[in-house]
């Protein structure tokens, strides 16, 4: 049988560009006892991918030239030869970037242990695309930063970077469901939009239009509880003279960088020591024990209208290196998804 | 009757100078009830105490002008209308930089509970000059860093930096006794002699005579698993790169910025994020339910001959200005104390 996937052909310098990958024939292998062949439905877009183009990159595996590559995704087994599978089942994997794929299927997401079947999160109301979207990494960053980690309560001030985006829109969710009062910052107006009129935050503020440092003063006149960093290194610098003693700064990426990464530097730093800060780089493996109770709150916050994921949907596997590529360079809002079938 | 004190005749830039205190006689009020007449026996001269010198820190009450200063001392009771004391109590208190003075006794220390009397303690063994010693504050820094928050384990690689000051020294031994290996660095060849030979450490090197980063690569070549920063942010920058993954960076202070701090940075910030780094500055008063631990661990390994604190003692209350200031003038090695009566 031949599929179709995705190959990276050069490593960019700065911005990716579609013409960066290529889209390539290849022929699947017979399917062996223990082995599955899937379907892949929809995949992921994620900002963390540019890191992955990177050949230096550490905090992830590089993807190879001319292989394949890896992302989220979720499919649908057509046939099996696993004694765990049947044809029909949808399953979650980090097998995208491609058509088809075949696989020894345990586990198919890494970071989910076998226990956490598809069959038994589909019961409660999720869709396949939700495994990619809603209930997906980004969703996960943004559920432990704020409920896992920074245990946001109510009366606590939030501020969240790349407020639009997938991990940042959630989050900011997540931290006015517990009561917090929240502030957004973004990069063009009609992002600045949506996070006041759809996603509801108390502050939301086009970063490009001011003095960071002085917007913060503004927004978050009796101070910063917690942070969520998204954005860059200069964001979390203009963050740190309106801490709180004791604050919580999480840093799920520095989305901002990740075309054009050099050493990064933070500066105010005298207000991490005087105001007894805490900073923490952090990552979904870290609370797993939490994923049941993630699946079930975000289903439940969307049943009842107070969760919403926007989403970017192209059509085709040929459109997902521009959808990566898009990410980039601004005008996105929330999550975007490619579907394979 | 009268005493002497020590006032801050004027705030110093830079080095601090003997002559930017002053020693003066003052009447103390006669006693009422529900008060204690103390002598101070000893008092803690800290690297912090050039902070307090400064009107405008923040992170801890500036000592005014032509007034009282405060400070870890420990006393006798002369005189007590106090129904919990009677002469001849040992007392701890906030109360240095005096020969005498008057309170109202509850909490001598305000970050200890009533329960935690010096009656009680005493019993372990303790002489009332390790109030302000083995048992003071910056002793506490030490195993609250390395016991409570970083929890250093056998094997792990732990850099101390300051590492011949009394936070540094105890750390390093406490370090060693939860089996790490220890690399501290300190700034004159006496300090890391001392290290090597009387700590016992397993790497100590002179930064002033080495590219810090480079010394660091060279002394931990399988990474950092923890950090106990006590001089500067750029100690801590050089440190970064060799951070293992989910290292754990903790600030006790910067000693190194005290008497001429300006804005701070950091760099190598990259690295806490790819690493999943947390750092974090932090304060005695966050473990302090682990106090009675600390003061039984700490008096068990000093009998045991596995724990020192090397001491610098001064004598009489107007050495103290010239003690202080010799903190930051190098030289000192472990803790100085000031002998009050």
């Amino acid at each position: 049988m031949r599929t179709r996937r995705v190959h990276l052909k050069q490593r960019p310098r700065g911005l990716a560009r579609p013409g960066d990958f290529e889209v390539v024939e290849v022929e699947l292998p017979p399917l062996q006892a223990g082995q599955v062949l899937v379907q892949n439905l929809w995949m992921s877009i994620d900002p963390y991918m540019r890191r992955s183009m990177e050949a230096e990159a550490t905090d992830l595996e590089p993807w190879p030239l001319g292989a394949a590559l890896d992302g989220p995704s979720v499919g649908r087994v057509l046939e099996s030869r696993h004694p765990a599978f049947r044809a029909g089942d949808v399953v979650e994997s980090m097998s995208g970037w491609q058509e088809h794929f075949v696989s020894d299927g345990q586990p198919f997401v890494p970071y989910l242990s076998p226990s956490h079947s598809l069959a038994v999160r589909a019961s409660a109301g999720a869709e396949p695309r939700d495994y990619v979207g809603l209930l997906g990494i980004a969703a996960l960053t943004a559920y432990g930063g704020m409920a896992c980690l920074a245990r946001v309560s109510a009366g606590d001030t939030v501020v969240v970077s790349s407020a639009a985006g997938t991990v940042g829109s959630i989050a900011c969710q997540i931290a006015k469901l517990r009561g917090a009062r929240v502030v957004g910052s973004a990069g063009s107006p009609d992002k600045v939009r949506w996070l006041r009129s759809v996603v509801g935050i108390d502050h939301a503020f086009d970063y490009r239009e001011v003095v960071l440092r002085d917007e913060l003063r503004a927004a978050c006149p009796g101070g910063i509880d917690v942070v969520l960093e998204n954005a860059t290194p200069e964001h979390l610098s203009a963050c740190l003279p309106r801490m709180k003693e004791l604050g919580q700064v999480l840093i799920a990426g520095f989305v901002g960088t990740y075309s054009d990464r050099g050493s990064m530097r933070i500066e105010n730093f005298e207000y991490v020591l005087d105001r007894f800060l805490t900073i923490r780089s952090y990552r979904i493996m870290d609370f797993l024990d939490r994923y049941d109770e993630f699946v079930r709150d975000m289903l439940a916050w969307r049943a009842e209208g107070r969760m919403t994921l926007q989403e970017t949907i192209y059509e085709g596997l040929e459109q997902a290196p521009a959808a990566l590529c898009a990410l980039f360079t601004g005008g996105r809002i929330g999550k975007t998804l490619v579907r394979l079938a």
